[in-house]
């Protein structure tokens, strides 16, 4: 099944933007009358009908309305961005596969890379979206500064730091439904001033595991952790 | 620390191959008893010196040998390779990463790809087993026909498939401590008479979770999921 997006359904835009357009009618053949299937990525699932078969401009009528409810726990990834943005860009995909609410990217003292192209890896999201067949479009914010990071709010703050005095495993710290914050540093981790601004501020340092992995498979590692906890 | 890799050292071989003595040498600029870190790949890690700073042969010689036991575990993972290589060469590095012992790939009456680059593939896991620190290089085994990895021996087999009589979650069929065998189908998914056929070899049907996951995701959540429960 082919799904499309559209986030302004809800305000009465009821037409597919020139990209899907161009899929749907060139690519797919779509013709008046076909049915669509789309979501508003915040939540709401809309079978619909073609109403102009237009490569640019696809219009389309709703036929019915699903909205499926947040689900019970809510992840937040904070991760310093590595120099390699390739790496960002598979972690962005796979986490929404898997299923994350929300991304921060931040910038670290020992950070390599301080910008990202968050249109590029919005799309990369929207992508992974349709294509696993949910409705909900984790929020993905732009570059922020460790310290504002490390003063945001949830139930339950992880920040990944490995030394050899690290004995609590994400696993076993995490509880199930709870509003999760972790922290994910960059290739040579935190510095000790940023792990104890993290621990002033209610973060709990955790381990993923006896493997060394690379940044992005950690952030992908406690986002897989905190999904199975919740299955 | 730079990790390097010399499968013979068991059978005699005390030099590095050309890459990698270009890389201590040129680029480490590593002289003539500088402290060489090396591992077999085959559980042995060896404290060693450098012996000859020859950028094409580097020589060393062993000062220390520590052997690491096998997992209490062992994860079979057989993938249908993907169309694009890509995904398969990541899935490597990331499985290898978190934790693997053993790696098939196989042609399925889906597959849309029927070869794969074997020695590509193994460079990919030579160089995450030395980038995660780990000493034990999964076998990573050339292309093979479904009908004869189906027939492989396991103490829990698994054929991850995703239909609506799909009651069970793999997280709560595995037992810690146990070989797994896990099958990954094609993008496609089995076709009915090879989920027939892998039911008849006494594997169960799992599913991974909630969301729709591409076949690598499968495989990397298939192998994160069987870490996880003998973590």
């Amino acid at each position: 099944m082919n799904l499309f997006y559209q986030p302004a359904i809800p305000e009465g835009v009821f037409h597919l933007d020139e990209d899907e357009s161009r899929h749907a009618v060139k690519v797919l053949r779509m013709q008046v009358g076909d049915p669509l299937h789309v979501t508003d990525g915040r939540g709401g699932y809309y079978k619909a009908a073609v109403t102009t078969a237009d490569a640019r401009k696809c219009t389309f009528t709703i036929q019915e309305t699903n909205t499926t409810p947040p689900r019970s726990f809510f992840i937040t990834l904070a991760i310093a961005p590595t120099k390699n943005i390739d790496r960002m860009e598979w972690l962005v995909e796979k986490a929404v596969e898997i299923g994350v609410e929300e991304i921060y990217f931040m910038v670290c003292q020992n950070s390599e890379r301080k910008t990202i192209n968050r249109e590029r890896l919005l799309k990369i999201a929207v992508s992974a979206m349709k294509q696993s067949g949910q409705f909900r479009l984790p929020l993905l914010h732009d570059i922020k500064p460790f310290a504002e990071i490390v003063s945001g709010n949830a139930n339950q703050k992880f920040i990944c730091y490995v030394d050899a005095s690290n004995p609590h495993l994400l696993k076993t710290q995490a509880q199930p439904n709870q509003h999760y914050l972790v922290l994910i540093g960059p290739e040579g981790d935190f510095r000790p001033t940023e792990l104890d601004l993290a621990l002033q501020n209610g973060f709990s340092k955790v381990s993923l595991g006896s493997t060394r992995l690379r940044t992005e498979t950690a952030a992908l590692t406690a986002c897989q952790t905190l999904n199975f906890i919740n299955l």
